[in-house]
C-alpha cells in the first residue's frame, strides 16, 4: 500500500499539485446511480476536456450478468442524459472503448481474483502502470467485505512504483462509533495517505474558492474575525422531498446526511485559521482544529441551540405535497428530522462571541447553498438619524446555483432626498469567467488520480464531526434534546428556528 | 441679509433638509454657455419631474438686447439640445412662462433698481415670496461690480420673512490674496451662509455617496485608514483639449482649474473623520481639517512630489491633434500644464503614511473620473507561491460616467489548476437604481433654493486649498518646482509620473 507518490508532502498540496496519473479506476456498485449521474458524467467530461490522464481504464464491478458492450450502451445513455456536454459520438467511442465491465459478487473472493488478474492485462495493454484507483459506491453495509476482499487479494498493495488508492463515499458512519469501525477497517487495507473520503460539496469551485477570497485579499481577511462579525449563516435548502430515498433518510435524516459532512466542511473552510501552507495536511490540520473548538452541545443545551423539525404537508413552488410522515415507506412514529438549524460557537480567539447558525432543509422553497457573513451594525449615529433602516453589511458566498460572491451594502438612492437603500455590489463566477464552472466530481476524481487529499475529510475530521453531532443526537434521544417540530412544506422552516436567530439579534436570510 | 430660515442649524444638514422654497432665481451672465448647458435643461428637468418649489421664476440679466419672448425661444432650443429628458412641448410652454429678460450692462446700477422693481412685480404675480437667489455665472472680473450693485440697489439685502442668496460659479480667484478679495467681497454683500460656491463635482450622486458608502457600511470605514491602505489615487481624465477656452485656460492650467477645487474636495470627502451630525457645518468641518492637515508641497520638494506637464501633438481615439503650444490662441511661450500628478500626504492619525496620488489632465485617451482605494498586499505567504502575482485589492469609486463602486478581488480561476486571477465585483448606480442620476446642477440649484449648504464650499475651504495649491505654483514660478514636461496626447500622461507613484510601490490605475 505504500506509494512512490506522495512521498514529498510538498507535492501533495493545492499549490504544486502533480498531473493525475495513468490508472485503473474500479467502481465498487458500478449499476448505481451515483455511477449514471456523477461518476461517468464527470470523466466523459474530463474526456472531452482532455483532462484525463494520458490512459486510464475504468471498469465496473457489480453483480448482474453483463458484457462490456451492455455496460458501454447504458453508461453511453446516462451520459447523454446527465453530462454537462453534448456527447460527441467519436469521443465517446474512443472513450468508452476504456470501460470495462466486471461481474462479480461483493463477497466472493474469487471475484477480486479474477480482477486483479484482468487489471494486470489492461495494465500491459493501456499503460495503466499498476495504478489502482478503488471507488466505494456501494451501500455502506458492503464497504467491510469489499474492504476485506482487497486486502485478500492483495489489490490494496501497489508494486513498487505504483500506487493503490481507495475513494471512499459518504456516509462515513452513523455515529462516532461506527465511523471508528469503518476508518480502523478502512486503515486495515489503506494507508490514510491512499484514502480518501469524498466530500462533493469540497469539490465546488465557490467551496475552494473560500480558502482564496480569504488569504488572497487583504479587505476580506482583516474583517474575518470576531470583532467586524456579527454572525455567519451557513444554509443548505432544497425543495425536494425523500424523493424514493425514504429507507435510508428515514434512518439519517438531516443531521446526519448534510451536517455532519458537507455543513460542517463548509464551517471549517469559513473558521480556519490561515494553514502554515497549501500542503493537504496543513489545511486539514487547521480544518480540525475548528471541529475541536466547537463548542459542544449536549443535554438541555441541544433544546435551546437546536432546531428539529419535519416537513408537514405544502406546497412547494406550486405544487402540492404531502408532509413527510405521509410519504412512502416511511413508518408513522418516525422521529426522523428533514430540518435542521442550530447555533453553533467555535470557542478560540477568532471567534469568540460570533454564532454560526447552520440551516438545512427538505421542502424548503429554493435550491441554495450559501455562506453569508453577517458584519456588526454602524453605530447609530449619523445616516442611522434619516429613520431608513440601515441594513448590516452581508458577504455571500454561493455555492450553488450560480456560484459567486457578493456584498450587500448601502448607497444613497439617487436623488436630493438623502435615501439609504441596501444594494448589491455583485460578482458571477460563470459570467465572470465565461465558462461554466466544473462538477465537483471532475475535480475530486482528477485529484485522487493524482494523490492530492486536500479536498478530501481526513480520519479526525470525520471522527471529530460525528463527536459534535452524536451528542446532539443523544439529546434528542434522551427527551431533553426537545421534540421534532412541524414546518410547512413550501416554507423557510419552522418558527422556533427564526426564534433561534432572533435570539441573537439576528434574522435568516431569505435566499 | 438676515434670512428667516436656516436660523435653526439642524434645519440646514444632509438630515432633514428643508423642500425648496418659492423664489426668484436671477441669472448674472444669462446668455452665457453654462446657462445654456447647464442651468436651464436642470431647471426644466426639475420642472418635469415635480422638484421645482411651486412658484419660481426665473430672470436672465445680460447686456445684450432682447424680449422675454427671444430669450425663451434661445433656452427653449438649448433645452431641447442639452436637457437629458426629452422636452415636452406643454411642459416647456408652462415652464417658459416664467423665464423673464431683464437687460442692464452690470456697470450700470440703474439696471439693478429697475430689476428690484421687476422681481417685486413678479414676487405680486407669481408667489416667490420675496426671495432672491443670485446666480454669478458671468466672468470673475465681472463679480466685483455686480456684486456691489447688488449692495447698492439693496437686492442683497431680503426683508423679514424672506431670503436673499447668492451663488458663486467657479473661479473663486486665481490665488489665496483673489480669493481672500473675492470672499471679503461676497461677504460684504451676504452671509456665509447666504452664499453658496458651486463644485459641481459635488452634486454628483457618487460624490455625495461617498459619506454613504463610508459611515453607513460596517466594512469599508472599517478599513479606510492607515493600517489597510497603500495608497489612494483620485483621477480625473478627459480626451478633450482647450477647445476654444485657450484664453480663460491658459491663465489657469490644470492646478488652478481642476486640483484647487475639484479633485481636492474629492480628497477631502475621501479623507475627513465622520462628522459629528449631518449638518452642513459638522461635515465641512471635517472637510476643512483634512485640508489644514495637508502636507504642504514647497520649494524642492514640489519637484519630487509634484509633476506638470502638456500635451504634445498625439492621436485621441483614433484623431490626430496638434500639442497644446499650437492650439490657437496659446502663445508659444506658455508654461501653462494641461497634466498634473501629485503624491498628497494627509498628516493625521488616520492617514499617516498613505500617499494620495491625485492626477489630472486634458488628452488623455478617456472621460473619467475616480477614486481607487488600494490596499495593502496580502502577506507574501500561501497563494502568493502559486507564481500568479495577486493583485491587490482596490475599492473604486466611479464618480463618472457609469457612476458606481466596485472591488477588485482575487478569485480562484475554474478548473482543477490553482489559478489565481483578479476580478470585479461591481455594483452599478443605474443599472441598480433603474433610473439616471440626476445632474449635478440639479441638485445644487434645489439645495440653493433650501438654504442647505452641504454641497457648496465655504470660504474656509476655498482658502485653505488656494494656500496648498499657492505653495506649489511659488515653486514653479521660482523655477524649484521641476519643469513642464511633455506627454503625447492620447497617453495617460508622461514617464515622470509614472515615476512619482513608483517611487511607493504603486502604479496608475489604466482606466
Amino acid at each position: 500500500m505504500s506509494t512512490a507518490k506522495a512521498t514529498n508532502p510538498l507535492r501533495e498540496g493545492l499549490l504544486s499539485r502533480s498531473a493525475p496519473e495513468p490508472c485503473s479506476l474500479v467502481i465498487f456498485g458500478a449499476t448505481g446511480d451515483l455511477t449514471h449521474r456523477k461518476l461517468v458524467p464527470a470523466l466523459y467530461n474530463l474526456a472531452a476536456d482532455g483532462a484525463l490522464p494520458p490512459s486510464i481504464s475504468v471498469v465496473g464491478f457489480a453483480r448482474r450478468e453483463k458484457t462490456d458492450e451492455q455496460f458501454r450502451t447504458e453508461l453511453e445513455e446516462a451520459a447523454r442524459k446527465f453530462s454537462r456536454q453534448k456527447i460527441n459520438d467519436d469521443l465517446w467511442a474512443n472513450f468508452s472503448g476504456g470501460i470495462y465491465y466486471h461481474r462479480s459478487e461483493f463477497t466472493n473472493l474469487e471475484g477480486y481474483e479474477s480482477l486483479a488478474r484482468r487489471l494486470d492485462e489492461l495494465d500491459a495493454q493501456r499503460g495503466t502502470r499498476g495504478n489502482r484507483l478503488f471507488y466505494l459506491s456501494a451501500g455502506p453495509d458492503q464497504f467491510p467485505v469489499i474492504l476485506e476482499n482487497l486486502r485478500k487479494s492483495g489489490l490494496n498493495q501497489a508494486r513498487e512504483g505504483s500506487w493503490s488508492r481507495v475513494i471512499v463515499e459518504k456516509p462515513f458512519g452513523i455515529d462516532l462509533p461506527s465511523a471508528i469501525a469503518l476508518n480502523d477497517m478502512v486503515e486495515g487495507s489503506f494507508a490514510e495517505r491512499d484514502t480518501f473520503r469524498i466530500d462533493h460539496y469540497l469539490g465546488k469551485e465557490t467551496a475552494q474558492n473560500i480558502m482564496v477570497l480569504r488569504f488572497a485579499n487583504a479587505i476580506f481577511e482583516q474583517v474575518w474575525n470576531a470583532r467586524y462579525l456579527h454572525h455567519v449563516q451557513i444554509t443548505a435548502s432544497e425543495p425536494l422531498g425523500v424523493e424514493g430515498r425514504a429507507g435510508y433518510y428515514d434512518k439519517s435524516g438531516a443531521m446526519r446526511d448534510m451536517v455532519q459532512n458537507h455543513l460542517l466542511q463548509l464551517l471549517c473552510l469559513t473558521a480556519m485559521e490561515p494553514p502554515t501552507d497549501l500542503t493537504a495536511d496543513a489545511i486539514r490540520d487547521e480544518k480540525v482544529k475548528v471541529l475541536r473548538s466547537l463548542r459542544p452541545l449536549t443535554g438541555p443545551d441541544v433544546a435551546r441551540h437546536v432546531v428539529r423539525a419535519r416537513y408537514a404537508a405544502g406546497s412547494v413552488n406550486g405544487k402540492d405535497v404531502v408532509g413527510y410522515l405521509d410519504e412512502a415507506n416511511i413508518p408513522a412514529d418516525s422521529q426522523t428530522e428533514t430540518y435542521v438549524a442550530l447555533e453553533a460557537h467555535i470557542d478560540n480567539w477568532r471567534w469568540a462571541g460570533v454564532p454560526f447558525f447552520i440551516r438545512v432543509g427538505k421542502r424548503l422553497p429554493k435550491a441554495a447553498t450559501e455562506i453569508a457573513l453577517h458584519f456588526k451594525s454602524v453605530p447609530p449615529v449619523l445616516f442611522a438619524q434619516t429613520g431608513d433602516a440601515i441594513d448590516d453589511n452581508v458577504l455571500v458566498i454561493r455555492i450553488q446555483p450560480d456560484e459567486g460572491v457578493s456584498l450587500r451594502m448601502s448607497a444613497k438612492l439617487p436623488g436630493s432626498a438623502l435615501r439609504i437603500e441596501p444594494v448589491k455590489m455583485d460578482f458571477h463566477y460563470g459570467t465572470s469567467f465565461g465558462k461554466a464552472t466544473p462538477e465537483a466530481y471532475e475535480r475530486l476524481l482528477l485529484d485522487a488520480m493524482a494523490g492530492d487529499a486536500t479536498l478530501f475529510a481526513r480520519r479526525d475530521e470525520v471522527e471529530q464531526a460525528w463527536k459534535f453531532v452524536d451528542a446532539i443526537r443523544a439529546a434528542w434521544d434522551s427527551g431533553e434534546g426537545g421534540p421534532v417540530v412541524s414546518y410547512a412544506a413550501g416554507t423557510w422552516g419552522p418558527d422556533e428556528a427564526d426564534a433561534l436567530v432572533q435570539a441573537s439579534g439576528a434574522t435568516w436570510r431569505r435566499l
